[in-house]
């Protein structure tokens, strides 16, 4: 099984064929298996240095350092950074509650910023968690804070499910 | 005046410091002074390669290729950088409408993800314009079109202005 | 056809047999037939006192008098029922772009509020606009005005198409 | 005071002089005058028949009946109707943590439609909760249940605060 011994791959694939292999995991084994680094992360988690740190059903936590390359002209870190972050660990929560062969996609974001990010915030800490899973949409929430457990920012999205 | 003789600064420093010298313009002079390069563009345009390509008062146009680091685990863009891009070309859109020594924040933003976007898509427009400018919020929307004009995404969103 | 001939039907019935007849018209001419009052509207519309005012493929636009009966507790009109307005206005404009026999329902609907409405605004003017119709979710937004034109709230839905 | 000793008041007042009396009282005490019926509902809670039932500071609840007069076109309750629950329940739950002379105002609102609620539903249950208080900017999320708890909508929204 792809998810036991899986065939070694390189990581950062933007290719699915990188996910040869793994297609008849349910989307929890999946992204466990990205969080074991059986399976590779996405480029976009190479780019920024995002990392998933928790998995379970319904609930996916990333981490990311602060970095001086994530610059808004205001020097806080861009708001975009934190839409990512949001993006990745609700639409992964949303995935551990799907079956093999069942795909998603994102069909709206709504970020909160609550307080800017200095580029030396240290790491960032994001939960994404499901809130309703039906037939064909499913809901969650996500929010992110800092080292001190301070939220920065909160978020809910939309996913269309493909069954 | 920094504007029109501006001090030589390397591209990208994330640290205001950057802008020094270029406090007294006005958002419209401050925007068009990094769109014709006479101001530092922000780390994260460097880093994702987007690049404000128009400006006028209440519109703000910006370009990016699209790119295989920015792959999500479909192999397609990752909605992050649709919202990266949304958030600089609305923020921009703000900004240009307020007189020098004013302020803004991005209180909320809201995406709308209406077609996937392929890693060789080419190059991603993104305009945003301005809705409404009052004495404390501003709201704007923006839309990300193809080469070919067709519409990948659509946002809103609500700025705090600090005067 | 029920659209050029209907049976004669009380207004206002929420229950969808007060439909009865109009099953084979595409939503353009389901939302004319409503404009028309040759169907009824939904009981929604006569608690408000909320009236269909134009239909055209893709944008329909309600009409609204601001009264007493809406008032928040800061005396001015309920941010309910601008999204009231804008969700009918919307809606109704995706409708008009589906064949017969299709539906559709909101998934989320996201209302900014620009201007306070006092209870004497006079009549509120909400335009829907659809902003793309794909195979499996169409988005719109709103915007609703004074009798000056002056903008006082807007917004953006995502619906999901039952083809 | 006039929490404990209010001046008798007519319920359903939408002018602030309905509020007279009690200017002094912080945003909690004025919420509770309200639940308590010391203080008028806004008529809009009089025209749909929508009751507050519980507060606690950050926390507010409401209880609204379905009913027919509710009903959109396809004969469920009209996304509006939750739109206006949720925003009353998210904006009194900030109003309960200002103090006294500190007003505020919804910039937007986010609602997600989970399932559609029938005519005959019976009684609505609307959750608000804060999520963030800043000095000038309070979030809140919020929760629409029917009397088996099922998940029917939530939202969350963003209000200025002025101080």
């Amino acid at each position: 099984m792809a998810a036991t011994d899986p065939t070694p791959v390189r990581p950062g694939q933007g290719d699915p064929s990188a996910l040869h292999g793994l297609a008849g995991l349910s989307g929890l084994e999946l992204i466990r298996a990205i969080n074991e680094q059986k399976a590779p992360p996405p480029n976009i988690a190479l780019l920024l240095g995002m990392e998933m740190v928790e998995v379970e059903e319904g609930r996916v936590v990333f981490a990311l350092d602060a970095k001086p390359e994530f610059a808004n002209p205001l020097g806080t870190v861009h708001g975009g950074i934190h839409a990512t972050l949001l993006d990745s660990a609700m639409g992964c929560a949303v995935h551990t509650t799907l079956p093999a062969g069942v795909g998603y996609t994102t069909l709206e974001l709504k970020v909160n910023y609550v307080k800017a990010i200095s580029l030396d915030a240290g790491t960032l800490t994001c939960v994404g968690q499901v809130i309703h899973v039906g037939g064909r949409v499913a809901t969650a929430e996500g929010r992110v804070t800092d080292g001190d457990g301070r939220l920065l920012a909160h978020a809910t999205t939309t996913c269309m499910i493909f069954r």
